[in-house]
């Protein structure tokens, strides 16, 4: 299986990721050696996906305080390198209060590492037990070896599936405005010896309609304490086909996508970006509308892998048994 | 209301066209003066539209008659400019034939233009009564001013609305790969005066779902006997979302689009493009599954607007009616 380096990692005394402007023209791996560059790298989208962007603050921090750095200082530019990326500030606080503990920061950062990996892969075994016959999958967006530190959650499925000799064949979608899936999962998927073929988003429905597709798999921002699923915007459109067309309908998610706090996905609120996004290349203004995500009805949903088991409905109960388990 | 030209005109003694490669970048109207000119127009793609072509071409063909060239040999190099074009090569002829019985094939042009206008127009009306409470509507690919000679089909319908004064919003589909929503008809209905916002294809559904949606008008490339539609790429799951929301969702299009001769979706052949059309910007070499169409099920379709008026389910008689009629 050819393959490519880890999206983020620990030489010893750098930071060394994907720099993940440059898929698919090229594969650009860099080593991070100072602050500067860690707190670059967040903020310019070198590194993107939550827990990738995480694991990088935390490492970074761990990096800055061996070197002699001010630890709350550091910490601070770490965070403000993107606001509002949760993940970012959780990982990067975690490994400061160890640091104040006394303990190694360096330790937080890397079992953060360890912990996505691992889960990953438990998500990755249990979605290909349960897609056992599935041998064309089609998937949205970006959620593989570039989004996580280890194998990814519905592209995790995915590589389950090849490491264990399963036939397989993926659509994968192009995911507008930012391209996620044309950018990044076709190269991932294809640099690790997966067949896959792009499909513009419009299209999935007709692929799902002309047969051959045994199930969608997709991964999750946020799921609701019912099951109602916020994930990149078209996966409801995907769901909604898969229904009508009888193709089971999968998400892949950690446990920490579970909000039992939140009852429904009617009060997910759902980020608006900017409608130049929808525009490149046009040379004009148009007015547009460009939500980041939708909301996938829980009633749509086959089942929901984590790497605690595969998740049935009704969800109220299995989502509450799998978070307190 | 702000406008701008038609799509094809005749001056008196030139082809008067807009050049749609510049939309929405900037209006360029040109004055094909010669055989030349109108052969380069088409081949370019600086007109798209299959009536438009077809008018096009029957216009070039009697101004080059005009010119004293020789009537076969202009007609073959203006079919020969997009050999695949089945309205061109229709208009051609016709106006060849007519030019052979003595008549003056500019009339035969001009008849062409002035029936697909009226023909448009009638859809519109039509389609203005039937959708009168519908204030927010969603549209796909581009089917109005820029794709025929007269306010098209589906945008047609909006133009009668927005002409009789309703209150009107529109939701334009971005119609990935060739993104003709965005370049086009964003640009022909903001410049009409129609309130329009652009979205990206995969949004559709979640703009359903957030209520607010009141219809969902398209074109057609082709109807079954059954009432079985085949459209632009991202047709059926549009459809499909409708269904699922509860949304009407209408096809607008000429009589000449429904083909009896074909008795359902499953007996249309699909054009597959090329997948560099996906790759746009992306400097990589990818595989790719690029349909250009799909086939929308009858029995998703709520109506069907034409000239002759509104079909109804089920589709078998009353298409057969409004053909015969």
């Amino acid at each position: 299986m050819s393959d490519f380096p880890p999206s983020v990692a620990w030489t010893g005394d750098a930071v060394r990721i994907i720099d993940q402007r440059h898929i698919p023209e090229r594969l650009e791996v860099r080593d991070l050696d100072t602050l500067e560059d860690v707190v670059d790298a967040i903020a310019t989208l070198a590194v993107r996906g939550a827990n990738v962007i995480g694991t990088t603050g935390a490492l970074g921090f761990a990096q800055a305080v061996r070197q002699g750095l001010d630890p709350e200082e550091s910490a601070r530019r770490l965070i403000a390198a993107r606001p509002t990326a949760v993940n970012l500030r959780v990982a990067v606080n975690a490994a400061l209060a160890a640091q104040g503990e006394g303990r190694d920061p360096l330790d937080v950062a890397l079992g953060l590492l360890d912990a996505d990996a691992e889960q990953c892969r438990r998500i990755g075994e249990l979605g290909r037990d349960e897609l056992r016959d599935a041998r064309t999958i089609l998937t949205h967006c970006n959620t593989g070896k570039l989004a996580t530190t280890g194998w990814g959650t519905a592209l995790g499925v995915l590589y389950a599936k090849r490491e264990a000799g399963h036939e397989l064949h993926v659509l994968a979608t192009e995911t507008r405005p930012l391209r996620q899936g044309a950018r990044l999962t076709a190269w991932e998927l294809e640099r690790s010896g997966v067949d896959v073929r792009l499909i513009a988003d419009s299209a999935a429905a007709w692929a799902l309609a002309k047969g051959g597709v045994d199930a969608v798999v997709v991964g999750a921002d946020r799921i609701a304490a019912n099951g109602d699923t916020a994930n990149k915007i078209g996966t409801r459109a995907l769901a909604v086909a898969a229904h009508y067309e009888g193709v089971p309908f999968y998400v892949a998610a950690t446990l920490n996508a579970i909000d039992l706090s939140t009852p429904t996905g009617d009060d997910i609120e759902i980020e608006e970006r900017e409608a130049r996004e929808l525009l490149d290349g046009l040379h004009a203004e148009l007015p547009a509308w460009n939500p980041a995500f939708d909301v996938t009805p829980a009633e749509l949903i086959t089942g929901i892998i984590t790497e605690v088991g595969v998740l049935r409905p009704p969800y109220g109960p299995s989502l509450e048994g799998a978070v307190s388990s």
